[in-house]
């Protein structure tokens, strides 16, 4: 029998990990989110008897363990600080499917995030991604914000309705996008084109807008990957937005563009 | 001798407390920031040598009390956890001047935020206000997010150049602002009329953008003070905008708005 080279001991392992690798939901909100979506796999929801009474009937029809917790001890493997308001569920991530899929159906642009690793900005603009109706947001696999409890509670229930796919290689994703007619839009502070005006230029097209993260912007390939780089226009000469909200003004000016487009 | 009355002794402590008040700054970009604004009241910087090492000349020309630390015993009353990097500042609050005497200079929006507590919301707001150019973020003394070193964090200099204004009354502040001619537009995601379309009818005054926290909204009389309530028009029919990527949506739109108007 020929051993197995390492490389796929490896991957096999990698494989393995993920498929064990669960999360724990933290927050009355973000628990009753994900207790009430069909979609989500539920493993043991840890409740205090006060947070039971407020999540109601939603505990007594779950599909998982529900253990009792007393709020002086409780049980769950949370990091200090979480704000649990006695409610923790333990969650597979969710399985958006594939890419491909996604950008061939549905409409919205699609959300591209380059190495945005913060949890509470992925978690943000998850937020305004469901709300100016993205299709997708996607991420590299490594390097990006993984799908935790404080993403979760700061995506407001937007991480069980607004599909979040992680990538092998965020500019191979990009390439993919553009050979199914996708306009890649890249956001750099330093561009020179008009992000209003791109989006008008490129209205009968479907839309991926790529942010990178705060400080290093963009990484080569990726800003070598987009069809153009444009700037958010500004009144002022100083600051720069913080990337959620750099998202959030991107989102809602494409949608702006291709409605006057339709009209 | 007549005694004080309760109130009056009350009134002058509170004044006295306020100008005790300080504000322990920290990380290398506030720090720096607040060091070289000629505006902003030194008292005491502590930093290790590494940290005086980045920080370079402005330290040594630096006009309060400079201490030297060991990173290991860090003697600043910073909360746990801060990342200090090594830098942290303690300083007065910075003094913007009256509300009524911005109102009437310079140009673009003031932006009001009817207790919005959280800081992190707060410094990103700042930081969108700064990019767009409004003229001030406005917000009640009481319930709202203090100048605090976490606010500067994630203001990213902008604490250091944007006006934030304290003011006693918010609806009282806004009736001011009206009869010096502006429209206050408050944020309501239930609201019927649409943002854009209220700023293209008003681009002719000057403007007040009105937040609410999320969660409550804008409280009852902060509502009914407005000249109008909007809501971004947005294409989901889920979710909703955090509060930071709201004002930063409307302050674009806004910008955009009084552009299209004069072009």
């Amino acid at each position: 029998m020929t051993k197995k080279p390492k490389w796929v001991v490896e991957k096999e392992q990698a494989q393995r990990d993920e498929a064990r690798a669960t999360v724990w939901l933290f927050g009355l909100h973000a628990v009753r989110d994900a207790l009430v979506n069909p979609a989500r796999q539920k493993i043991k929801l840890v409740v205090t008897r006060n947070a039971r009474d407020r999540l109601g009937e939603i505990v007594d029809s779950a599909t998982c363990e529900v253990v009792e917790a007393d709020p002086r001890k409780f049980p769950a493997p949370l990091d200090p600080g979480s704000v649990h308001q006695g409610a923790a569920l333990e969650v597979k991530p969710l399985d958006w499917g594939l890419l491909d899929d996604i950008a061939v159906s549905g409409s919205g642009p699609i959300v591209a995030l380059d190495r945005v690793t913060d949890p509470h900005n992925v978690g943000a603009i998850l937020r305004s991604a469901e709300v100016f109706g993205a299709r997708a947001v996607i991420a590299p696999a490594r390097h990006s914000a993984p799908e935790t409890g404080a993403l979760a509670k700061t995506a407001s229930g937007a991480l069980e309705r607004q599909p979040y796919l992680r990538v092998g290689n965020l500019s191979d994703a990009l390439i993919r996008l553009q050979k199914m007619g996708y306009t890649c839009l890249g956001l750099d502070g330093e561009a020179t084109v008009d992000l209003t005006q791109a989006l008008t230029d490129t209205a009968d097209r479907p839309l991926c807008l790529v942010l990178g993260a705060e400080g290093p912007g963009l990484r080569e390939r990726t800003r070598e990957t987009c069809d153009q780089l444009v700037r958010i226009d500004a009144a002022g000469a100083f600051g720069s937005l913080n990337v959620s909200n750099a998202a959030a003004v991107a989102l809602f000016a494409a949608a702006q563009a291709r409605s006057y487009s339709r009209s």
